[in-house]
């Protein structure tokens, strides 16, 4: 018998991978080969993790206590969570609706394995983050990607919700501030697709992973937890971004009551817990405010100098990106092939941005993304790099 | 409009709740009234992670490079573990089929993702860890429970699996030693089994998670990586038990290389990586010898103790238990309901131990199991209280 007879399920053909997965890959090559990349293609925040945190990590390594946690999460935890809800957003939230993941990657695979059926739909944005896809898929559901534009700052809205809920849709996502827009949604938009979810006995998810990275935000853009508009909402957030905190693999879901025991049941299977040190290292991240303050200051110079740089170039940012670590441009007047675009640019050029395919389908062969979670004298660096190859 | 009106998938109605949480809950209500419950329920070892583990997190952390590594693991630590292979049984595997995982608890969520389509089967040992059925249900699957008994040492042997494979069945399960029975799996008997599997164009698992912990095996029974017998295994292992590292979450599978990409896609999304920190003192825990093998003796001298002790109290244990950290007995002679006894046990003795039912549905009401990861003297303290709650 041959092994290759077994072929592998036919839910996982519809697994994309990272199309910009094949861009690093070239990257290394290229890198291997004594150039040097400059990578605005990555999601992941350039700065260490804060000091305070490994101090505070290497006393509870001191501790000898790295047995499971509760598969909630650290009862320490999640109440520190909620005391930190309750100074950051003024919301009183229940510590036992706050699950502690690994990660919000666990958060997801956790929530639409709760969620949904064999079949049932979740509604996403197109553009937007392309595992929301997978990890739908991967629990037997259906993604239905709902193109958004600059009208709507690329998020869902109750109308398009509305407008696209059927018998089997179970909930909707908004990611604000944006992946891979940067864009902000305005809280009487938010309030409304979480009423427009319930009306129609759905879930609005709420993913808020780039909360605290947000720059010259109005009143009414500011991002505030959803669960400060309406209990309701499901929030997903982590410590991975505002924290730099990526490779700990610790995040949190709050969901309502009476999610939190179907949720522990799945917990206790496919995670048992979130990694011990890591979550006794995050209740020490949330004393934190100097540190993400200068990491917050320091993404806004780089926003603030590819604003200004990319229009000049031929890159349309059609609505201002306030938040996250994106800028999502739209290549029109240099290309009409922004994949090629985004590979030529890598080879000739050196310099890795990810091209709008790999966040849906919607005028995505027009769009490409820049991340500035890349030291500012690489980000100079890239833009000389790009505009000696446009022949600016 | 009510949140209540949304209501969890269907899905998640059959997704088991481990029974002994619910004993554990009494346990601490017990404790919580000043009274000292002896923990036999407990499948986590009672030993703190070895200080040399501790100290190389510890090294790591100082080293500020606490960024994600490939979705698939640390290239070193899939190294290291290559080389442990060769080491520890004589096997050489190409590192990049070991793929790193948060435990071998995302170890199987990944596998089951990847192995089975909806309705798809995987074949079982009655009694066994009940976290598989969860798995295999979460992924949309149907877990197939064949009774085991005493005459093939508890663990699922060539003939049942071809007697239970059908057209839907993908692949079928051996852990060695055993959970719940801690029983030993001759390699004949493995080889078999693989074998079988093949011929069906399916695959055979085989949950090593307990190696490394076994007492006096006899040459054909002293467990080897089921690779070791034939390349086309798939094997789980995990750093939780024999290293005494549960919260760290870092296990591996060993897959082959026509798995390996499909593997990788689900990995970006569900996990996105292993934690980091852990992968780093991973690598330096498969440096340890003496650590490893003081644990193994403590081990062995509670199972002696208790293989004295649990028959003259009426436990009867049929094949000797020779692995993991588990007695599995059975309980005629005492009772006809195991679940009542246990509970009772508990309630009136303060010993906790776990009840048949939460391993599967074959004899499950005649058995019970204890675990020794729990310290020789109060092992001793609870084997006294069960003899005088039996007035014996």
């Amino acid at each position: 018998m041959n092994p290759t007879e077994t072929t592998p399920s036919r839910r996982i053909d519809h697994i994309e991978p990272f199309r910009v997965m094949q861009l690093l890959e070239r990257a290394k090559v290229l890198e291997s080969m004594g150039k040097k990349i400059i990578h605005m293609e990555i999601g992941e925040p350039d700065f260490n993790t804060p000091q305070p945190i490994i101090a505070a990590a290497k006393k509870a390594l001191e501790a000898q206590n790295q047995f499971y946690t509760p598969s909630t999460g650290a009862p320490e935890l999640q109440q520190a969570l909620a005391a930190w809800y309750q100074s950051e957003y003024q919301v009183a939230i229940n510590p036992a609706r706050i699950l502690i993941t690994p990660g919000t990657s666990g958060a997801f695979n956790l929530l639409y394995n709760v969620l949904i059926e064999h079949d049932e739909q979740v509604l996403l944005p197109d553009p937007g983050y392309p595992c929301q896809r997978n990890f739908i898929r991967l629990a037997g559901g259906s993604p239905i990607n709902i193109p958004v534009d600059a009208t709507t700052h690329y998020h869902l809205n109750a109308e398009r919700i509305a407008n696209h809920w059927q018998h089997k849709t179970r909930a909707a996502l908004i990611i604000n501030p944006g992946n891979p827009t940067g864009t902000l949604c305005a809280q009487a938009q938010m309030h409304a697709a979480i009423d427009v979810c319930h009306q129609n006995q759905g879930y609005l998810i709420s993913d808020e992973i780039y909360h605290g990275l947000h720059y010259g935000a109005t009143a009414d853009e500011k991002p505030t937890t959803a669960l400060a508009l309406d209990d309701r909402a499901i929030v997903v957030n982590g410590f991975s971004k505002r924290w730099a905190m990526t490779g700990w693999r610790v995040g949190w879901v709050i969901v309502p009551e009476e999610l939190i025991d179907p949720c522990r049941r799945v917990m206790q299977n496919i995670f048992i817990a979130a990694p011990t040190l890591s979550q006794q290292a995050a209740i020490n991240a949330l004393t934190l405010t100097d540190e993400l303050e200068a990491m917050r200051l320091a993404y806004d110079e780089r926003r603030k100098y590819l604003l200004n740089e990319l229009p000049r170039l031929g890159f349309n940012v059609v609505v201002e990106p306030k938040g996250a670590f994106y800028i999502y441009a739209n290549v029109s007047a240099i290309t009409d092939n922004a994949k090629q675009f985004c590979h030529d640019l890598l080879e000739h050029a050196g310099v890795a941005i990810t091209p709008g395919e790999d966040f849906g389908t919607f005028h995505a062969n027009q769009h490409v993304r820049f991340s500035y979670a890349t030291h500012l004298d690489d980000i100079k660096l890239g833009i000389d790099r790009v505009r000696h190859y446009l022949n600016l």
